[in-house]
């Protein structure tokens, strides 16, 4: 709890100031003012993050957080679980979607287990920081502790630590869990206050049920375990899986040091929005990417306050949509850099 | 006519064998089945296009076309006509928009006068195959002759050509031409039958008169010249520009020597249209890019049969949606290229 406090206490404002000086110089570049739309909002955001008027973002990583989900057993999906493990180490070793999209940029990739069922052998790539063999079934009871929820944020927010430490200054989150739209439709139910039906999706591959029994089941966890939607950490803890609170994490410790974060799709809005709950001012830090295919990402990213910029109906995960998106924000920063203002050729405005 | 009439008659189907083997290579990867979306369909057509199972696009080029307008004399936008000139230069110097967005992936913009109403510098890079100092008013008669129309889009497969030979294996169109969305608007009326004022936006910037009266002018030029909607060359002729001929002819260049052409935001998309309406094969070439913010835009992408990738409300043109969409299509190509398949991890699909 001593490491979330902390980091919480972290999270700043936006630099005022930077972003005023953006926005004059991105008003001075050679264009119809606002012509290049959200890229100039962008653009101001970053300096906002990180206090400079060109900010670096040449060290790239997209961390994926990979857990198992108790309740897969009700049959929520029609995906073997042991895809979680296998699936994890393959992109821990740069062979996944994730991988080859964060090549584009020259990004990396890493795979942290915060709740994978199975070990990695001591060999692997994959950063073992398990808190327990997957969450517990939530529909029978709180997919775990409080203290196992605050835990895995805190796993979260040292893998970003480690990662910034290590040089890093633009972060994406990415996720590896067979089961994990079920989570996450059961965080946006609750903290969006909508029935689950209304916005539970196929995810990657429905169980024998259907759709139907999927709401079912994330309508019973609800019922059953009452969160708190006031609290966070509460929702995680009962309805939400230990990726899930590892990527919420992340989003935190990249805010604490601000950073800017690139928000995968679906699963990654759900981690955004417990990390929002936590800490409100976190969504200053957060940068959007995709839009999932998931009829309750609209409804997360409105909660969210955010809108996505690449439609690819991508429903991958992995942080597939974070590493695309990684290409705007370099963008963005190019166009401060690399384009000159009317007074450099001396044009009147 | 001749290089028109020779271009098109090599413009031929997509490569199906190559695409079956895209496809089969996309369903080997180690995802879900259609997980990435619209990025596998655009890596089974870059086979398409080229017939080759990892196509090369290291060598990435936007042929940005300028020219001036002869209807800017009717008050339809607020921006300087001399900017048309100044804009150009500064695009061959690196110093636009599209420029800084090209350096994202390493591709370089080429800034070519098919029409510009004042000659560039003998020393300037802008490349010099002006055909006349813009096109005449089209609200008095035809914009230019059938012969410059031709000429025009000639041009771009020169260009093209020019480029495929110096190595470029991936294109985009853009342009420079202040009040160039009036034409573009006029063409997109006359090609979707649809009556001016449903489709006229405000462009870069509206003349005094408004949404109104630029949608009335284009009403009359269309009324006056009763272009042909089965003729696009006469289209062109009669409401179009001498840099959307270029950009025409940019794109039926690069589909007969079957390589991709990345279509910019709303002129671009009247260019395909006029390249489509000459030969509806071309379409197979192309690829879409951002979403403009011009009413007409969406109609322009239904009758092409496209959909935007990225949302990010831009409207400076010269291509820059089409450098940002670079990096998607190295999505694809990096997809294809690095992800390993399921055979390759040792797993049963």
């Amino acid at each position: 709890m001593e490491l979330l406090q902390q980091t919480i206490n972290k999270i700043g404002e936006l630099d005022q100031a930077a972003m005023e000086k953006a926005r004059k110089r991105v008003d001075s570049l050679i264009k119809p003012p606002k012509s290049l739309g959200r890229l100039e909002d962008l653009a101001v955001q970053l300096s906002g993050i990180t206090g400079e008027l060109y900010p670096s973002i040449d060290k790239k990583v997209v961390i994926v957080m990979a857990g198992d989900h108790g309740v897969y057993e009700e049959g929520v999906t029609n995906n073997p679980q042991i895809v979680t493990y296998e699936q994890t180490l393959h992109i821990s070793n740069g062979l996944t979607g994730v991988c080859a999209l964060a090549n584009v940029t020259g990004a990396i990739g890493v795979a942290v287990d915060v709740g994978v069922k199975r070990d990695f052998p001591d060999d692997s790539k994959v950063i073992k920081r398990k808190i327990k063999y997957g969450t517990d079934n939530m529909a029978k009871g709180p997919a775990m502790s409080r203290e196992e929820a605050i835990r895995s944020i805190e796993v979260g927010i040292e893998i970003a630590n480690q990662e910034l430490a290590k040089g890093a200054n633009l972060l994406g989150t990415g996720e590896m869990g067979i089961g994990n739209t079920t989570p996450t439709t059961a965080i946006i139910s609750v903290l969006g206050n909508v029935e689950p039906i209304e916005i539970t999706g196929r995810g990657a591959g429905l169980g024998a049920g259907g759709k139907k029994h999927k709401a079912n089941v994330i309508k019973k966890a609800i019922e059953l375990n009452q969160p708190n939607r006031e609290d966070g950490i509460d929702v995680l803890a009962k309805v939400g899986g230990l990726e899930i609170g590892g990527m919420a994490g992340v989003m935190l410790g990249a805010a604490a040091a601000r950073v800017p974060v690139v928000v995968d799709g679906y699963i990654s809005t759900a981690a955004a929005l417990i990390a929002a709950s936590i800490e409100p001012k976190v969504k200053n830090y957060l940068i959007t990417s995709h839009a999932t295919a998931e009829p309750g990402g609209i409804k997360a990213s409105e909660l969210l306050g955010i809108q996505p910029m690449i439609f690819l109906d991508l429903c991958l995960g992995e942080g597939s949509g974070a590493a695309l998106a990684f290409s705007v924000v370099e963008g963005a920063v190019r166009m401060m850099k690399d384009m000159a203002t009317f007074r450099d050729v001396g044009m009147e405005l």
